[in-house]
């Protein structure tokens, strides 16, 4: 990540431990080449071997304790002034530090309901509790995830543009795409036109490049999450497509669909054209529901209740998440009140978050009709980033 | 990773749940895109997004819960006969399973010892334990850590393979990098001619890029863990280097170590002679030393008193690690009684598992000498896998 919004992330960490209440944040990690916690990118450019902590206090203190043989490399970065480091034990630094600061709470990377903020792995956070046994700080802990939710998606002017950019770039190969679309060609090619556009401007996909772009055609398609086959695009099919770019770091995430004209056809099915106005207008309604204070369940509910007005069954997935370093970013989402989102559409949005919008209607005989828009929450609304796609596009045809 | 490996490591799941005598083993992920469990990818070649499992019994029963739309992409692997999929909890088809099977003894990946057995973070452990409260599944978590060593230790004859074509790739651009290296050059310039070599070759640097390879010329760099930098190689210093390739998935990661003669030089001076017959010396008696059953600590212990017999202070970190998908494998390890490495050092070293041999000596005024071989045990023993630097290489002089 770039080192100048490191550096601005890693201003804002005093203000939000204050703004929550709490004294001391702690990230502890190891090995950040094999599993790393996801907020580190925030606070390093450099990884680490050995069991590491990076502290931070609310009145602005920060330190890092590394290895001895990672000194030179966390030191070179210039992020932390204070470095300890140790040999056999990082227990005598760490004790050190907590005791120094006596921190009513200490804040640690745990969280059931947002991977971002769950970057502790159990045998750490064992291993953290052996180190203060028989010490006051062993029941002190709370969840860093209003810290690193609050850091992730307030999106600064510099994250913004990275990701505005990148929107616009996906844009630019959807329109390349749309110009080469044809019945006859395979997911897999259509896959391929995407893929050489986003290596020609040396970019990477936004997420795992085996699904990145994902491409479906038809009915009989995975719809979601699965990699481009050797199916073929056929005349009366609806085709959909999911991908975004990295920028500088930062991520878009759009999906646009087709319809894919019969030879006598000049317009879509009727009922595709039914669901592409319900779709429209679930997206509609629910943009102009949002605005700081609101909970993400209220954006999704209106989206998922728009649909059914128009008679048409809810979608099994959350109507939109936030976007930033990863496509899936931030602990609010717009999401309904299933258990397997916890506590999260409960999260009130806040201004500057920007977030996906990315209901979806399958029909049985053509396939799943979905757009992904992106939003960025403002002082009394929203403002869309993307160019919403606002009508069916037809390929071939008379 | 290659699906036959995949499929290769899969089968030796049931043997492992009855050698260690643990009924189930329970894979509980999420977002796999954003912080993986480090042994998703011997067990699966797909991605998961919301909260899935893969379970494994002592009988050779396996299965996979995921969300409803990451169906397609996990069934279209083939790996998982049975695939249960979900929409709003993966608690019901979970608890289903586990009663179902009612096991005893439920495995999670939780270690504070060794990372690779410890990719259950404590948000999601947490989840897990709310699915079960009210159940006489709570109490049964045992550790996975023995299965995850085994299963990434034992190497199969088509992993060991993988390794050596890794090694031998690294070894040639070492030769490479010899006949180039030159007073004058820069850490930096000296690196590029390895990197040169590896993207010619279609490869990937083993680890982190910034500092993969590992570029030290002088007593003043950093010795270890940090990229290479503008400075200078210069005559009358010594020089090491720290690199290796990932080839097909599987990793090598080899040292050796140069001395740039000064212009009226033939030989290197007396102290980095005396250090580098020392530290040979202590790799081929470590090496000797290894044989299945024999405890970690034991070969650690015989480099370092090696060392110390020769004059020498002993390295502030282990002999040598595991060698697989990652640089930093498995859970056994060569490694001093030290707080940081937990019980690793007890583990008893087994035939086919590969291990780097690395001590060191720092020369104050010359820089760090150190070699970096890699070994596999055997049936009674051990073979090097490596070609050993037998020679401090000089470079230039008369």
């Amino acid at each position: 990540m770039d080192i100048n919004i490191i550096k601005e992330k890693k201003d804002m960490i005093p203000s939000l431990l204050k703004e929550f209440n709490i004294d001391m944040w702690l990230v502890f990690v190891r090995e950040s080449d094999i599993m790393k916690d996801p907020i580190l990118d925030f606070i390093t450019d450099r990884g680490v071997t050995w069991q590491s902590a990076f502290i931070f206090t609310k009145d602005g203190y920060e330190e890092a304790i590394v290895g001895s043989l990672d000194l030179d490399n966390i030191k070179d970065s210039g992020l932390y002034p204070v470095i300890k480091t140790y040999v056999g034990s990082i227990k005598e630094p760490l004790l050190e530090t907590i005791q120094k600061f006596d921190p009513k709470t200490i804040a640690i990377n745990k969280s059931a309901d947002d991977i971002m903020a769950d970057g502790l792995t159990c045998g750490m956070f064992e291993y953290l509790q052996g180190i203060l046994t028989g010490t006051i700080y062993l029941n002190r802990f709370v969840s860093s995830e209003k810290i690193i939710g609050a850091l992730r998606s307030r999106k600064t002017p510099a994250e913004t543009e990275k990701i505005i950019k990148s929107i616009q770039i996906t844009e630019e190969i959807y329109d390349i795409l749309t110009n080469k679309l044809t019945a006859g060609m395979t997911e897999k090619e259509a896959a391929d036109i995407v893929k050489n556009e986003i290596n020609n401007r040396g970019l990477v996909p936004a997420w795992d490049p085996s699904h990145c772009p994902g491409i479906f055609a038809g009915a009989d398609s995975a719809q979601a999450h699965a990699a481009p086959s050797d199916r073929k695009i056929e005349k009366g099919m609806i085709v959909h497509a999911d991908f975004g770019v990295k920028y500088e770091g930062y991520c878009s995430d759009l999906q646009r669909t087709w319809y894919i004209l019969k030879d006598e056809e000049t317009q879509a099915p009727e009922i595709a054209l039914k669901a592409f106005f319900a779709l429209d207008d679930s997206i509609q309604a629910s943009f102009k529901a949002m605005r700081p204070g609101v909970e993400g369940r209220i954006i999704d509910k209106i989206s998922r209740d728009r649909l059914k007005d128009h008679g048409f069954e809810e979608y099994p997935h959350a109507l939109g998440h936030q976007v930033g370093t990863s496509t899936h970013d931030g602990a609010a989402l717009l999401c309904p009140e299933w258990d397997r989102y916890g506590q999260r559409p409960y999260i009130k949005i806040e201004k500057n978050q920007i977030f996906t919008l990315e209901p979806r209607i399958t029909l049985p005989e053509y396939g799943a009709i979905t757009m992904e828009e992106m939003v960025q929450v403002t002082e009394d609304g929203a403002i869309f980033l993307s160019t919403p796609q606002r009508k069916l596009i037809l390929i071939g045809g008379k």
